[in-house]
C-alpha cells in the first residue's frame, strides 16, 4: 500500500465531519473557519515508543491515548476541541496495527467532535504526534495563572489508577490498566469550569508536580490535604491485595502521573455550583486543599515520611 | 538540564513576537487570535532520521528544514504563516546540537514572522515535527484543484538542485548542497499568487509527481515541456564536470524532489502580471507547460527514453 492508499483507507474520513472544515485532508494544508467570538487553542503531545509506551503496547490504546492526552490539554483551557493533525512514524505498515490504532483514535475523535484534517506519514521508530486545535470564547480561557489566595483546590475523578495500572497492579486487564490505556479527558467539565474556576491544569505528570506548577504560575502558595485525595476502590483493593507499603496508593495518587484529571482552583462562593456542575455531568470532583499567599505547596499528612519524600520529588518527563 | 530549563534556554522566545498570541509557551495550550476576515491554515511535516536525513546531518540545517518544509505548504495555499508548535524527540540533550538547531529554526521563523507557541520534548530516536498555522483571506486560498483547461503551467526558482546536492554533486559544501540543506520556501510569491493563480502545489516529492497531483485534483490533463525546465548553472556545471549520463540533470529536475518551489496554473491573461510579481520579489518564474481537458500529464521531450522512464515513475514518500 502506498501513502495515498493508506490515507484513503484509514485516514480520509477519520473522526467527526465538521461544517467548519473548508478543506480537509488532501491538499498542502487544511483550511478551517474560526468563529469571530472564539480564540484558537493549539497544543501538541507525542507518544514515543520506549518513552511513553513499551514495544507491543495495544495499538487501539495508543490511538486513544494519542488523542486523549491532547484533549486533556484542551480541557484544561476550558476549550471545545475541533480539529487534529496526525504525524505518524511507523517501522512498517500492517493492517493488524493500523486498523485497531485508527479505531481507537476514531472512536474518541467522534465522541469529542474532532475532525482529522491533515498529517504526515513516515517510516521510522514508532512515534505518534497529535496536534489538536480547539475553540474558546475570546478572553475567557482557563489558565494556570489565575488562582487567588482564599481559593479552594479541586481535582476531578480519582488519582493514581493509571500509574498503578501501568505498573501491573491489576490481575489481567482490570480497571486500573483500563485507566492507563484509556484515560478519560474531562472535556465537558473543563468547558463548564469556564464560569467557575480561577485556574486550571491537567494532571499529566502527577498531582504534586502539576499543582506546584499551577501555584507557581499564579504566584500563590497552597496546601494539599492527603487524607482528602480521591482514591478509587480498585486502587485501595490492589493496595490491600498486593501488600503495598503504607500509603503507597497515596504516593501513586500524588506522583504517579498520567491521570489526565483536571486540577483547578475556584473561589469558595463557587463551591455549590462546582458540585452541581460535576453532578450534572456524572463526574466526581473533590476539594483537596486551598490556596494562600506566598509560594510553595505544603502537604498535610499524618505521615511525616511521605511529606519528606515529596519535598525531594522532582518530575522531569524529558529525563524519565 | 530538565525540560523546564531546556524550554527556558532554547525555546521560550524562539521566533517572532506577535501581537496575536494571547498566550504562548508555558500553559497547557496556546491561545491565538484569528482575524475575522481570515481562514486558519494548518499543516504538519516531520523530519525523521533515516528517512529524511542521515545520522550526523547538520543541526542548523535540520532546524531550517523542519520549518521550511512547512512554510512551503503554507506558501502553496497563498497564506501568511503565523504560529508553530515543535515536537522534538532527541536521543540526548547536548548544547552542541540544540544551539545550532534552534539558531537555524529561529532565523527562518523570524524571517517569516512565525512565533513558536508550544511543543513537546521527549527522549527517543531523533525526529522533528513542526506544526505550522497560517492565515489567508476567507475563501481565497489557493488549492490544488482550481486549474482549468487553457491555463499555463509555471514553476518558481530552479529544479533538481536539492536532489543533486543531497547526492553529493558539489565539491565540498557548494551551492547545490546549500539548496538541499537550506531550501527557500516561496512564501511571498504564494501570497502574491492569490490574485493570479488558479491552482498551486509545492514541489516536495518531485515536479513530475506533484504536477500530476495538481492536475488530478483539478480533473485536467497537462503537458510539460522538458526543454523549458529551469535548471541552475551549478546543476548544469555539475552535469558537465561529473560526466553524468544524458539528461541526468533534467531527470533530477523532474523527479529529484525537495525543491520546495511552487508549481502553479494561471489563465493566459495573467502572464504579464505573474512575471511582474516575480520580478518585484526578485524571484524567478518559468512557464513550463499548459493545462488541457482530459487526464494525465504528457511530457514533451526530444528524448524518448526519458519519457518512457517517467511513465514508469511512481513516487511514494512513505516507501522511500
Amino acid at each position: 500500500m502506498d501513502e495515498t492508499q493508506l490515507i484513503e483507507r484509514y485516514f480520509r474520513t477519520l473522526g467527526a465531519q465538521r461544517a467548519d472544515v473548508s478543506l480537509g485532508i488532501g491538499d498542502d494544508a487544511a483550511l478551517l473557519r474560526v468563529p469571530v467570538d472564539r480564540e484558537l487553542v493549539l497544543t501538541t503531545d507525542a507518544l514515543v515508543e520506549g518513552a511513553h509506551f513499551m514495544p507491543g503496547a495495544s495499538a487501539r490504546s495508543l490511538g486513544h491515548r494519542a488523542l486523549a492526552v491532547n484533549l486533556s490539554d484542551i480541557a484544561a483551557m476550558g476549550a471545545a476541541p475541533s480539529w487534529m493533525l496526525l504525524s505518524l512514524v511507523m517501522p512498517e505498515v500492517t493492517d493488524g496495527w493500523l486498523a485497531p490504532f485508527c479505531a481507537g483514535l476514531a472512536a474518541l475523535a467522534k465522541d469529542h467532535d474532532v475532525a482529522l484534517v491533515g498529517g504526515n506519514l513516515a517510516r521510522g521508530p514508532l512515534s505518534i504526534t497529535v496536534e489538536l486545535a480547539g475553540l474558546v470564547p475570546c478572553g475567557r480561557a482557563l489558565r494556570r495563572s489565575g488562582a487567588h489566595p482564599g481559593d479552594a483546590l479541586y481535582v476531578s475523578g480519582t488519582l493514581g489508577d493509571a500509574a498503578a495500572g501501568r505498573l501491573g497492579a491489576d490481575e489481567a486487564s482490570g480497571p486500573l490498566l483500563e485507566r492507563f490505556e484509556y484515560p478519560t479527558p474531562r472535556v465537558a467539565l473543563g468547558q463548564g469550569l469556564l464560569e467557575l474556576a480561577s485556574a486550571c491544569i491537567d494532571v499529566s505528570d502527577g498531582l504534586y508536580v502539576d499543582v506546584r506548577r499551577m501555584l507557581a504560575a499564579s504566584n500563590c502558595a497552597g496546601r494539599l490535604d492527603v487524607e482528602r485525595l480521591p482514591l478509587s476502590e480498585p486502587l485501595r483493593s490492589a493496595e490491600r491485595r498486593l501488600g503495598w507499603p503504607a500509603q503507597h496508593g497515596v504516593r501513586l495518587a500524588l506522583t504517579g502521573g498520567e491521570d489526565y484529571e483536571l486540577c483547578f482552583c475556584a473561589p469558595p462562593a463557587h463551591e455549590r455550583a462546582i458540585f452541581a456542575l460535576a453532578a450534572s455531568l456524572g463526574e466526581r470532583v473533590t476539594c483537596i486543599g486551598d490556596v494562600s499567599e506566598g509560594t510553595g505547596l505544603s502537604v498535610n499528612s499524618s505521615n511525616p515520611e511521605l511529606c519528606a519524600a515529596l519535598e525531594a520529588t522532582g518530575f522531569d518527563h524529558f529525563r524519565r
